[in-house]
């Protein structure tokens, strides 16, 4: 088994890829595993409706089986977690989901965590999520930045001033301990946020990765 | 901020600290966080009671405040999670509890975990903390293996034999899709009980210093 | 906004959609909707894993777009509810699935429900579903046939001596106080099952399809 | 065993049954079961509190012991769910409550409902019965209207202005994706209310007449 | 306001509530408050089904109306809790039910209670009894002792030999902590079984009327 | 066995016994337990961190041990419950919790509870408690009066002002049925808040002394 972790981004978008893999530059220790940035080319854009999430099913499923010899532990790198099950299913190593890890990373840390959501419509689905994983006692609630995936990055001084009035009103009107940037775009966004609202900020994709190294380093198979 | 993840044995049994580094040995990466491991010398021989948990906390406290400035992170090494919130009051860098820690590990590779106790008496008190974090719909249950902390390494082929037996049990009358070794006692025997029972092994102590590497790395404060 | 109510079996077996529609006769009632099966011939022959669950939501929806003028209400005839949420997205009709409606139908009649599955694999799959749902404080447990999918019809003696077996511990070991055919292909079995246990058995796409008489008759849109 | 639907206002109020009645003309069908709907003569003007739904057990079970050979299902038309188990002791054919069968088709629509009341001091009265029934985690909240279940008719055009503000609230500000006219006296309001709000307005009595039909054709018995 | 606590046996045999009034000798104090065990004539000699529950309410809450100034509290002394919200409707006093308080004075003895029961029909309603006081997380499970209870009294040695069966049961195979005498037919053995089996014993009677000595003594109103 | 109940204030300071001994005067009856108040003289003046809760623990479970042959019962004085568990391991006495009695005697007295609080701090120890002893679903939420323990008794006047504020906000825009004064210093307040806001308030020592009387008088041991 390699020990590398192959951190799949499932939608298309390059420049997201990218910016996951600048995120992650802290987890790169020069004895520790090897941590790659791949983009899923068959997916769309952004991820952002259920639809989306089941097409990049398949080809994530294969690309994780074209890869199994070099790695010794996935992420998938996408907030909904799409095929996180299927991807399982596909390979003997330990698969960590964005969404699932960030909860996870965050109840470590305090008692409630909080998520900064690109669109409003996502509450809901995220909700259901974390009932699905049976961690609803500590969820505080949702806050939406309206501003879609493809464009976080546009106006990055707007985006920014976005999240730390979102981060805020999770701290203090729903009481989170922590607060989660709930979409890959964001990733670069994570230590600036932290600085202004003075809680833990985390980042799915360093949450994931984390948990990735230990699974990796410790070998669960 | 230093970077050195320091690893609390609150029990003052040496040999046990031992051990513990020993289990942490594959987290440590050349250019990743130091891992230091320290017995807490004022604590007793093993800690069995509430009474044990409270009277660890102040000594605890004293020697977290008075290492604060190197460390990046602390790690509490004991599965009762003796003095964690007390800790976390204690300082600002992330407090990861033994416990906790692994619960949060166990979600990330399946849908229930079981633990493996060392007696029959910490059920009841394993249940109501995983009710205190709200993960109790996911917890399988526990099996004991009858043998107290203190003679774990007394006869190692016997405590491995029962600990597989009760890894059994869990898997296959709980239906728990991992186990976790519920004592820092038990962190030698991990790898050859996974091996014998085919599903992730967690222990304690390596899902705690796993997060703290994330942690200290990333910088939650 | 026509009436028919529009069945979807997602897999391809078309004598899986043949049994359904047996399955509905009493439901067709002169003066209530049309109730029209269809096959999913994208689907693979039986869904049995998240993978086939992911790769027919694109055709499911494509489907349903299609024939969305022509249908007051849709169901998705395959108890893991494949593409039910993206469904809901590609239509403003009600949209059912089985899964779902066959729990809210067992709600209606006891305390609590058992389901009969084809393959032990399931189980945790159907638990994790139900809480999701928020419904598993109802939920007494599942027991399953050892039989596949696609072998359901092959000795129907030998099936329904399984299900009736299935049936009775459910009721006895677990308390069910309703038992659900979890699998499209039992539909057929409903009756025979019934008799032999005593308690209601519900099959899923009759609870659906229930549902979707209502939804269409009074308009909820 | 026929096949009627037996549906009883256990209030004794004429104009409410026929106000039922009326909603219910969509679910009568040419081939369909009959829908049948006659009040308690023994109850209560308006069944308001503790001690309303109480007296009214007797009679009840006496009507449906009295007319057990012609029905093929009975319905309790009442949101109270007044005498509902003592009811299904009464008769071995299915019997349905208002409140009850509401919430089932609520949760088949939408993740969460919302409920319109009459007066504010049913809220926690409703809040215990959802978590008698385990349902909570579906549940938005409560919005009255203040005007009692016997004034509902007195001045249709304020209580149809109020309903959809309740409506509006549920929708906006407790997130509800479905709301339920919890009161028989609503019924007449039902198509307006949803027209106004743009959401699924669940009519308790249509729900569960919807699915006494279902288990009368395909007999749960 | 008189102090006097006014326990009522809402089922008509006198010998039940003369046990009832022996039981609770110990809580008589000389300056505490009167305890008087009344017989509600109107009800039927033992409760046992729903419809038993429904018809014992009016003349329950006629009664209590009608000794309102001579009470500081009052006591519903039946398992079920018959009437016990439309009580509560009827006085401004504490109206204490059996069980609702042997539940809360068992949570305060143990991590979680088990119930002996008369009958095994009971165990659904009470499960759902607890659920709806969202107690259920405490709550270890239910044996009955298959004996009526109009029989208890009959074979004493064999009702007494059977509850100590239960009471270890539930001790030993549903780990409970504490055990409930789920009959007021079962007051008089209470302190037998406990002797038996090691944990406390709970009388429900008992229970309620320790709470209503605090009701009454501080005032709540 | 003694029939004593030892009510122990496990902070040192005399006013704050002295104040529980005076609130607890209702409940001493000619012919009952003797209460004795007794200031754990080792204890921090007040109780307000998890540190401070750890420090007690020893010294109160010594001070059990010492006078265990004169007491029917112990109580354990401090809102926050220190050294509870391992209270109940040093002696065969029942134990009573002041937080823990005080929310069951809520829960016997309405359908939600709020707690008054000193400081905002405690809201999230208060809420994680809760959870810990499964009685989520009845918990209304907490507001703080903003003054320390040790301050309470200062300006009396404003004490109580700003107390009934938070018991008036409790009930109306938390729908709490009851209020607990959350903190040891809030005893002598009690009856002029439940005069003024006009629901049960209730305060925790008389709670927990209630218990013990119960427990002393019926003998669980």
């Amino acid at each position: 088994m390699g020990e590398k972790i192959l951190t799949i981004n499932p939608n298309s978008s390059q420049y997201i890829t990218d910016a996951l893999s600048e995120a992650l530059e802290p987890l790169r220790m020069k004895g520790g595993p090897a941590i790659e940035c791949v983009t899923l080319k068959e997916g769309p854009p952004g991820i952002e409706t259920h639809l989306h999430k089941a097409v990049v099913v398949e080809p994530l499923c294969r690309l994780i089986r074209s890869r199994d010899n070099e790695a010794g532990a996935f992420v998938v790198a996408c907030f909904g977690d799409p095929g996180l099950q299927a991807a399982r299913d596909a390979t003997r190593r330990p698969v960590l989901g964005m969404a699932e890890s960030s909860f996870l990373a965050a109840l470590a840390v305090g008692e409630s965590f909080g998520i900064i959501a690109t669109q409003p419509t996502s509450a809901k689905r995220h909700a259901r999520y974390i009932r699905e994983l049976g961690l609803e006692a500590r969820y505080a609630g949702e806050v939406a930045v309206g501003i879609g995936i493809l464009d976080l990055a546009k106006d990055k001084k707007e985006t920014l001033s976005r999240m730390i009035a979102a981060g805020k009103r999770l701290r203090d009107e729903f009481g989170a301990a922590s607060v989660i940037t709930g979409c890959a775009g964001m990733a670069g966004f994570r230590a600036a946020v932290q600085e202004a609202i003075g809680i833990p900020v985390i980042e799915p994709t360093q949450a994931a990765v984390t948990l990735a190294i230990g699974a990796a380093r410790v070998g669960y198979a």
